[in-house]
């Protein structure tokens, strides 16, 4: 549907588009333009039944378990599985009550839209100290994309007590805390008054598989829950999903790899002459006086890149995976740059 | 969650469920509780990008396209794919004004469930000529779950005419009606007034891979696919999705076979003394006084069928696969019958 492809073209991944625009087949292109690790683990393997029975509730279990085990919640949390953190983002608005929602801006824009499209009064707010007092709702992506801004959680946890006080919600969407586990207020999920989106994909580099996790209090839990109907969850992302949650030496191995490689971006893209607007473990992001340009010409060497309307001087880099990409990116930085 | 658990509870598929109570192991029992194909085809091969990328705009217009010609659909039709048709039967009611809904009952549980958490006013009726004057809605399952029951599509398509005439729209869901094409209305997707929701998993036996379809017109699947967020279909139910639905030659195989067996086990049935409701390619139901004491009494035997509070005196046959579990349950049957 022209929707869905709006909404696809929106966040990048759009490498057709790219392609379309600038010649190439797929496998000339290097896709930085996602915030997603570009060396997953290897699959475990599948069982037959996950592809063919509809999920049960004990397969469920055991994902939420590992969930929990892995992302540091307690027993007070409540975790709900979704079809990618998107879902949960897209339905998250239907089981509140329609009010006054404050978004930390910019940040990732379907938090804004999915809380107008159920009815509510979206603002965006910056800084957070901003907040207007009548705010039900305020939303935080923690650290942020794209700026990579990052809040220390004590300051989270002090207005979601507040938020909670008068019946309201902070919402912390932490798509890109998983290498970073300190930033994370999973630990006091289930307290009222917060609510943590968790996201496998991006960390896991298994964006295609649609799995992402709510963590919050029983209440909101089952309301959403509720919104999702039965066998949100695929089998596969059940069974692989729960594989990957369960083994902590993975996890350590990944976020150490991240962060390293994330480091070394950084470093390749200011050694390039280039300004540092932040980083998180999955991308790093610059500020160029045209930096619509620099993407162009990035298209022009088959690299894409993301920009961003809300901020034309900001540019958006994920990771790059094997040797050869980074000599790539560098090799490309250095012509345009040289010649800009 | 709990809410969850109790969802999967209510429409079968609840093997694990029946294990605590009776004993076993899942490997012992025959779970003829959903109306799945027990037969899948293989597993077409699943990309690598499929698991590790965001899914693309090419990937899902190849898929719907697939689908368009599966099911017979003109070019006038808007396809909407969601992770399972379930996704999109919870979603659709949110893309209405809440009215009157009427739904030929009884039937498929989820449509009442997902109107009413919408805020529609929701009226079961039974039959279809009962319809209100005032309902701007009407869902009909066709074949209905789960007494089989078939509707005439010219009937349907004239209370679609009827009901788009007054702004109304009438909901066909198509779930069982792979197998017996020309009872669909697929044909005449994207005239006003109609949507159709198909299901993928349940013929082609994948049930865990979550896809399923909507077919109506553009305006109202826009906004189906804008409440789904992008990204919703999984890249593994893209790819095996549009390799699958574009097999014609297995699809005629698989039609043939199930309404084989659909018409064995209707036999089977018979013979071993039951009333027969209805059937569609995918399950019988029979009408037994004690429908339930039945249930439980194939329970002691491993095998699991699927009672329904609003009919105690129905119950629904999946189709066994293997030959040796057509044995079993015949020769269950004949034990417990014998007996009571």
């Amino acid at each position: 549907m022209t929707q869905t492809h709006d909404l696809v073209l929106r966040h990048g991944g759009a490498l057709d588009a790219a392609i379309a625009r600038f010649g190439g087949v797929r496998a000339d292109w290097l896709d930085l333009s996602t915030g997603i690790n570009p060396l997953p683990p290897s699959l475990p393997p599948v069982p037959a039944d996950a592809w063919t029975r509809l999920p049960e509730r004990a397969a469920e279990d055991r994902l939420i378990a590992a969930a929990r085990s892995a992302y540091g919640a307690g027993k007070e949390a409540a975790i709900v599985a979704g079809p990618g953190s998107q879902a949960l983002i897209s339905n998250l608005p239907f089981c509140l009550p329609p009010s006054k929602i404050a978004i930390l801006s910019p940040t990732y824009s379907e938090h804004g839209l999915a809380f107008a499209a159920a009815g509510h009064d979206v603002l965006r707010i910056s800084p957070l100290d901003a907040l207007p007092g009548d705010a039900a709702t305020v939303v935080v992506v923690n650290p942020n994309n794209p700026d990579g801004r990052h809040i220390a959680p004590a300051d989270l946890l002090s207005l979601a007590e507040r938020l909670a006080g008068r019946g309201g919600l902070l919402v912390v969407d932490e798509a890109f805390v998983d290498a970073e586990p300190h930033w994370s207020l999973a630990a006091s999920a289930g307290m009222p008054g917060l609510l943590i989106h968790r996201s496998f994909g991006k960390v896991y580099g298994l964006a295609g598989l649609r799995l992402g996790f709510a963590l919050t209090t029983c209440e909101l839990a089952g309301r959403l829950s509720e919104r999702l109907g039965p066998w949100a969850v695929s089998g596969p992302a059940l069974a692989i999903g729960t594989a990957i949650l369960e083994d902590g030496g993975l996890r350590k191995r990944l976020s150490r790899q991240l962060n390293a490689n994330a480091d070394r971006l950084k470093s390749l893209l200011q050694t390039a002459g280039l300004e540092i607007v932040g980083r998180t473990a999955l991308f790093v992001t610059i500020r160029h006086a045209n930096a619509y340009r620099l993407h162009e010409a990035l298209c022009g060497h088959h690299i894409l890149t993301r920009p961003f309307d809300h901020s034309p001087d900001w540019l958006r880099f994920g990771l790059p995976g094997a040797a050869a990409e980074w000599d790539r990116l560098e090799e490309a930085l250095a012509k345009i740059l040289r010649l800009g």
